[in-house]
């Protein structure tokens, strides 16, 4: 890290850096997990920090969670159950239970400091935290899925870390066999997808495991997100006996709550496949 | 700049920073203008520094330079003349001359040893340097637009730096004033107008002060650009007496040359605004 007053995660994948003009570090533990630090910035809010990589800000999460959750929900006819596996800050918890027809949202994080501190620092993300249709569990996520009955939910949304380490395991078929397993027919698989423009080949594995064990049509969006490598994001979604071309766009359109960056012509948009993405993954 | 082996730019604006691992430093001057550096990166291809803000890579101005260029070519019926003020380091040049309805296409860069450097640097951005259509000047934008005579152009392309020094009278209703009376009826204006997550009022003000002098549409255009702060960025678009809604989608999509960025999809979804911009901005 450096120079004194910034925090600069140096990516070395990517030979990229990012970095933000910090103040006070507000937290800073070893939990049986992982590291987590928290540190004011100047410019950008709060910043969580896991292991070294740069997790979220308090200004620019919303690109995140907001495409994590809306796409996936507003394709869904009727996004009852919901699992988010992962997503310990509870953002993308609260922006699937800013849909009206989602009746059980269950997290599931394997550690529980992650909520904690985010309780404490990103008080905003864990607002609907006590909403009556909302379990968080902390938990191992690959063995909840393995064990969850066969066709009991609409939507999985994978909101993990890098694809090294504890979240390993969520990046292959096994565990998507689970997913697929666990959804209803329609029901639609999230996965948080790492940057196109450095992962591509990632994406790749993950379009070929998904169809692999049974999912009928997959998809990738992109999304700006500042805070991570490259600045430029995306999520793979898969779907089960249904397609992912088509959303319910009067609905989107028509939302009764406030985004930031989500609507429906940024859906339709999402939509889009850069050339590079297209001639990679097909249209 | 921090550590030994990486360059950093600590944007000061935005509280945030982007950096490079590098290997050698392949170029160092200092010009009557500016001070450029070239740094070869270990990931990257080259990286081109004026000012100590970072201008490019090898790999990723594709973007940039694609989103600068195609969506102002493709929605113009006929785009024959066009001016591109700055761009020394001529990727917007190459990319407009991909397309073979324009007949002349001339870039007024201020400050030559941009242009040198990239010949010798960026040797692929300079491709099309030679092609017959192409005229290269070294002299002062704002003065050329204010001598050009009017309805002579269809586009200008305003790729420049920041707008603080050389560059911020690029930003202004007078120069904007001198684009529209050199434009042909339909003739469009493109700017780089940075990030809009930081310098949204920037980009409100480019579309009050081209409507201001006669503009009659303006749209901006969001797109990634690992490279600049954020790794988010805009071009805003102003259309005289004509709309920037609709474009020749046939031409695009059939377009006889490679993009890695843009295709007609991609040019449809670029017209789709985030939230936040279009309450900033409008529809």
């Amino acid at each position: 890290m450096s120079p004194s007053n910034w925090f600069t995660e140096q990516h070395e994948a990517s030979g990229s850096s990012i970095g933000y003009r910090v103040g006070a570090r507000l937290a800073d533990e070893q939990t049986p997990f992982q590291h987590i630090e928290v540190w004011r910035t100047t410019d950008w809010g709060n910043l969580m920090v896991i292991d070294g990589c740069i997790m979220l800000t308090s200004r620019d999460n919303f690109f995140y969670h907001e495409m994590m959750t809306h796409p996936a929900l507003f394709t869904h006819a009727a996004p009852r159950e919901v699992v988010i596996i992962g997503g310990g800050d509870c953002g993308t918890l609260r922006e699937v239970l800013r849909h009206a027809e989602v009746q059980a949202a269950v997290q599931v994080e394997i550690d529980e400091r992650v909520t904690r501190l985010a309780e404490e620092h990103f008080p905003e993300l864990c607002e609907s935290n006590a909403d009556p249709r909302a379990r968080l569990l902390f938990d191992d996520g690959i063995r909840y899925m393995a064990d969850a009955a066969p066709e009991s939910l609409d939507v999985v949304i994978v909101d993990s870390t890098d694809p090294v380490g504890p979240a390993e395991g969520l990046f292959n078929a096994k565990f998507y066999a689970s997913c697929f397993r666990a959804l209803r027919p329609g029901g639609i698989l999230v996965q948080q997808s790492e940057s196109p423009l450095v992962l591509l080949d990632l994406i790749q594995s993950i379009h070929a495991a998904t169809r692999e064990v049974g999912f009928a049509a997959t998809r990738t969006l992109a999304f700006p997100q500042p805070c991570y490598p490259t600045g430029w994001w995306s999520c793979t979604l898969a779907r089960k006996q249904a397609s992912l071309d088509d959303f319910r766009e009067d609905a989107a359109a028509g939302k009764p709550f406030a985004t930031r960056y989500y609507n429906a012509a940024i859906h339709r948009a999402a939509l889009a496949q850069p050339e590079f993405m297209r001639e990679a993954l097909g249209a």
